[in-house]
Parts: C-alpha cells; sequence; structure tokens
C-alpha cells in the first residue's frame, strides 16, 4: 500500500490517496483498524469478498436506493453495531455508496471516520476525493449533503477487471473531462494514446489514469475546497447538461453517459460562441466519441420542457439563474449563463 | 443592531454576534436579506411575529419533534419555496428550532447560508454559537448532526420578556455552566450579585449575561472548532449526566434543569475526588439552588440500570470508555472515565 497523493481540504483536513498492489495489500490495510469500523456495501460490491466483516451493512445496488431511507439503514445499523464518534466508516463499492457512507458518517455523532475504498472506474475518479457527501431527495440529485472528506482513500484497480463495460465506460466519462480540465495535454494524449491498453484494463495503465485524473482535481479542490469560490464548480464540466438528462430520464442514463453527453454539449456551446476553435471542438468530440459515448444523441422536442425544468433545479445558481461550465481551452474553464434557445439548439433533436 | 463578537471556526468560516436595540431593529436586519431567504420557526415562536414572512414553515414545538420528519419537512419546505445554494436559511426559535434549521441549511444543496435568531436564554448562550447541528435519533440526543457555524447569530433579549420562568431557569443552567468554565470569576460574581435584575429580566442585565457567557464559550470553541482535541468536549460539563437523565426520562426533563443537575453531579465528583475544596463545592452548589434548581435531586434504585445503560450512548467515548468532564477549579476542566459504583453514589438515592 503506497501513499500516492495528499489533498488538503476544508478545516485542515486533507485525504491521503493509497494505491495498494492487490487485492490482498488492500485488506491487510483495512485489518490495521481491528474492530472499531463499520462497513458499507451494496448488493455488488458485496461479492468481491470472500467472506464479510462482521460489523456492517450490505443495501441494495442503484441510484434508486440513494435516498433518506438507506441513509436511515446506514445510521440505525451503525447504532445498533455499537459505533462511536471514533469509529470509521468504510465504504466499500461505487459511487452511491460511497456518497451515502460519508454523507452517514458525517452526520453520525457530528462526524465519525472514514475511508472510501472505490470499486468502479467513476468511484474512483469522481466520488472519492474532495469530500462530497450526498443522497438524492424528491427530484433534485445530490439535493441533500455535506462537504466530508475521508480520511483515507484505497484504491485497487483490480476491483475493475470484472467491471461491465457499460460500467467502465461511465468513468472515463469523468477521466475525459479531467484531461479538458488540465492545464496540460498530458492527460489527454495519454487517453489518445493508450486506449487499447485502457479498454483491456491494463492494471499499470489503469493505475496511471486514475493517479492522473486525480491529480487534475486535487488543483481545484485544494484552490477552492467548499466550492464558494467558483473555482471548484469548474469539475461540473458538462454536468448541468448532465444533471439534467439524468433527471429528466428518471435516472435511466448513467451518470458517467450522462456526463460524456453533457461535455459535449458543453465543448458545442463553446465552440458556438467562439471560446474554443473549430478543431478543439472536433479533436475533443472524437475522443468521447473513440471512448464509445453517443455525444450525438438529442433529446426530443416534447422532452424540452421537462429538461428545463430540470435544469432550473441545479445547484450553480446564483440569484437565480443557472450557470454553465464552459471551455477557452485545455485547463481554462469558465462560468456562464446560457440563453434557453441557445441551449435548445444544442440538446434537442431539430 | 451592533455586532458586539466574532468567533473564528472551522475552515475560515466564522460567526459575527449582533446584538439589537429593539424587535424592530432585529427585523429591519433581516429585511435587508429581501427575498431569498428560508424562514424556520415552531409554534411558540411564530407567535413573536406579528405577520409571518411568506417563504418558511412552522413545525410544531418541543424536543419530541427533534426529528428526522421535521427535518425533512424544512428541506422539502425550502425546496418548494425555490431555495438555492445561496438562500439563507433563517431560524427563528428555541434551540431545536435553531438545530434542525442549522441541521437543515448545513445539508441542503451541500450547505445553504444560516442566520440564526435565538428567542430563548438557553438557545442564546447554548444552540447559537459553535455551529453544532443536530436532530435525536432513535433515543440518542443530537446523535444525527453537523459541525456548521451560523453566518450570523442576531440577539434580541426582549423575546425572553414573555419567556416561562420554567424555560429560563433551563437557560440559566447554561449560564451557570460558563462561570464555572470561565478561568475568571467575573461571570460567576455577577450572577451572585444581579440574582435580582436577572430574574426580573432587565434589558442590560441580560445583554451583558448573555455577551459574557458567549465570551467564555467563543475561548473554547476557537480552541478546537471541531471537537478533536479534547478542549471543546469540556463545555459538555454536567452534560453526560444530564444526557443520560434525559433520556432515560423520555426527554420530559427539560435541557436546562438536566444540565443543572448533571453541573451538580460533576461538581460532587470533582469534589469526592478532591480536585475542588469542598468551599468550592458548596457555594457551586449552592449558586445553582439560588436560581432554583433541584441539584439534590436522585434517580430511584430501580432507574440506575437504565440510567448507565443511557450514559453509555454519551458521544464522548474513547475506546468504548465513557468520559466525564470535571473540575479542578473555575476555568479548569478535565476529562476523565469514572467507575459505575462512584457514578451511582452522585446519581442514585440511598
Amino acid at each position: 500500500m503506497e501513499k500516492r497523493l495528499s489533498v488538503n481540504l476544508q478545516g485542515g483536513r486533507h485525504s491521503d490517496v493509497y494505491f495498494s498492489s492487490s487485492f490482498d495489500d488492500l485488506l491487510k490495510k483495512t485489518e490495521e483498524w481491528g474492530d472499531n469500523v463499520f462497513w458499507v456495501f451494496d448488493e455488488n460490491s458485496a461479492k468481491l469478498l470472500f467472506s464479510l466483516p462482521e460489523k456492517r451493512i450490505v443495501l441494495e445496488s442503484g441510484e434508486i436506493h440513494k435516498n433518506i431511507s438507506s441513509l436511515e439503514a446506514i445510521i440505525s445499523s451503525a447504532l445498533e453495531s455499537g459505533a462511536a464518534r471514533d469509529t470509521r466508516f468504510i465504504a466499500f463499492g461505487g459511487g452511491v455508496i460511497l456518497d451515502m457512507c460519508a454523507l452517514a458518517s458525517s452526520l453520525y455523532m457530528r462526524g465519525a471516520r472514514l475511508t472510501l475504498i472505490p470499486t468502479t472506474l467513476l468511484s474512483m475518479v469522481d466520488a472519492t476525493l474532495g469530500g462530497k457527501s450526498a443522497i438524492d431527495y424528491k427530484g433534485g440529485k445530490n439535493l441533500v449533503g455535506t462537504f466530508y472528506p475521508a480520511d483515507e482513500i484505497l484504491i485497487e484497480v483490480s476491483t475493475l477487471s470484472t467491471l461491465p463495460d457499460k460500467e467502465f465506460r461511465c468513468g472515463m466519462g469523468e477521466v475525459i473531462k479531467h484531461a479538458f480540465l488540465s492545464s496540460s495535454t498530458e492527460l489527454f494524449g495519454f487517453l489518445e494514446a493508450n486506449k487499447d491498453a485502457i479498454e483491456k484494463r491494463d492494471r499499470s495503465t489503469l493505475e496511471t489514469l486514475v493517479l492522473m485524473s486525480l491529480e487534475v482535481k486535487k488543483e481545484f479542490l485544494e484552490k477552492d475546497p467548499l466550492e464558494t469560490k467558483g473555482i471548484r464548480s469548474f469539475l461540473n464540466l458538462g454536468h448541468t447538461f448532465a444533471h439534467a438528462l439524468e433527471s429528466m430520464e428518471g435516472y435511466s442514463v448513467s451518470h458517467g453517459e450522462a456526463v460524456a453527453w453533457g461535455l459535449g454539449r458543453a465543448i458545442e456551446a463553446s465552440s458556438g460562441l467562439g471560446l474554443v476553435s473549430q478543431s478543439f471542438s472536433t479533436s475533443s468530440l472524437n475522443l468521447l466519441r473513440s471512448y464509445g459515448y453517443d455525444v450525438d444523441y438529442r433529446i426530443g422536442k416534447d422532452q424540452w420542457e421537462a429538461f428545463l425544468q430540470a435544469m432550473r433545479k441545479d445547484k450553480k445558481k446564483s440569484n437565480g439563474v443557472v450557470n454553465f461550465v464552459l471551455l477557452k481551452g485545455f485547463g481554462e474553464p469558465l462560468l456562464m449563463p446560457l440563453e434557453d434557445d441557445f441551449v435548445s439548439s444544442l440538446t434537442v433533436s431539430p
């Protein structure tokens, strides 16, 4: 187990990111903490272990269960297991489990310890770092949550070897987003050059990919840990479009697919406004397409009103106006409102 | 409206405490924020206003409603009112309302703005400063909560003029606690010298009382905003006993009465262990008695097991052992475990 990254977050808290050399190496690390732990799994992630620890809860899988009932189930179960404030909540699973366990841990006696073990690519590069915990609420994605950085994030990329292709592409959406947000073109180049090794899930290629992606995220987080300065919200590139799509479709679209689609929309918007060149837009959309994303998808005319309503629930509002993250180039995001007609031209089938 | 105190808390956040010169002065301050607000009242506090603001929720009064249903009601109602992340949640009421509104505000889109307007003495000196938000959960008092400092705390002591005596004595319990925790004997002396003016609710006497009390609290908070260093937990002097009593009695005992009783127990424990002199103990207990507290109350023998179980749920546990805050003298708290037999000798009727 090797510490590869340390990220300073709010109030002097920091998250350490460890990469393990094998699944056994990962488990050995968690055994160091003895019995004062409480594990949170979902049905899928629980299958990755031969035997489950005693103090645990196994929740049903899926975004639909990212709700207040599951949150209560975690807290109640932790309480029954005798958890105290110094107990370590260990989330083992994808983003839904990580977000919910982090929220439960942040609320439990006003904050227990927290370790995240992401088992999907999306959660490795997205849900782990930055301390965003959440559940969905009344149609609002991640509407209820806290900022609560994990003490440790443990990454074991072999958990990705059995990940369905669809799930893997989900995570790649966020990785590509990080490539656009990086001021260096290194990650973009890595993605163009290593597509085969990535899709074959080559262990060391994936480790590099995850680490590079987290390094980009770290840059934005440390400048704006509580999302109060407008810097951290740049990490939402593509997400206003994506969340509206997810919300409108009743969450049937996977987050990563929605993000990739949203990235496409944000790049087209940036290009349409002359912020980036046509060639930047073309190569960016082509990278997304090469990884299998349907960036050319458009919603139906009859869905526009629902899409607009969903978009207006976006958290990046100030004085009632929704702001979109656009790009002026690699690592040059900016925040601005867009006219409804312009958004419609980018999202609705003609 | 005058800013009288500013307290630095975690992550560079700070709470400003304002004292208003009249009820009108208070309302004028809140009008500055325009329409981007969401008010939280309970049935009692709502009566203090001639007309209620449009964007509001009025919850039922009482600790029994400090639960997850009320929390959900606040969040849902805020959502319906169109609240965004930059909306200011304004809590107007006693500790229950303040704690719940603070929790809702901390969770809403991962943190909306927060103003606390305490209308009881207890909430002025206890629930406002320090960022502790909470609801009760499954018999555990304040088991679910966050650290989330209010942006502003507005104090208008005329709200105390109609406060029932019982409620007023509740708040005095915490004030007296602060007198014990202050390294100066100024507050203790003020309480001995101004009992009549305090009980007559003289406006300027109460302002001094509240301000002095908050100044003591500020000292502990700034040294340990997240209660990680053991310093802030000194503010729980008397509370391990108090919470167990409250929990055991199904919350029928008021918080302040329970705290005063707990203070008595903590002082007797300190005296029993030779940490403070007999005369310190006598004058301290006499001050509590002079303000009408039943510090000589003892639980029945048949209640001991329930009391012990309730005490073991205390949050100030490390490695499974409950720690009590005791005193070595004014402003000299310390944290230590106590034997069950010793606790029983202090709490159970012989």
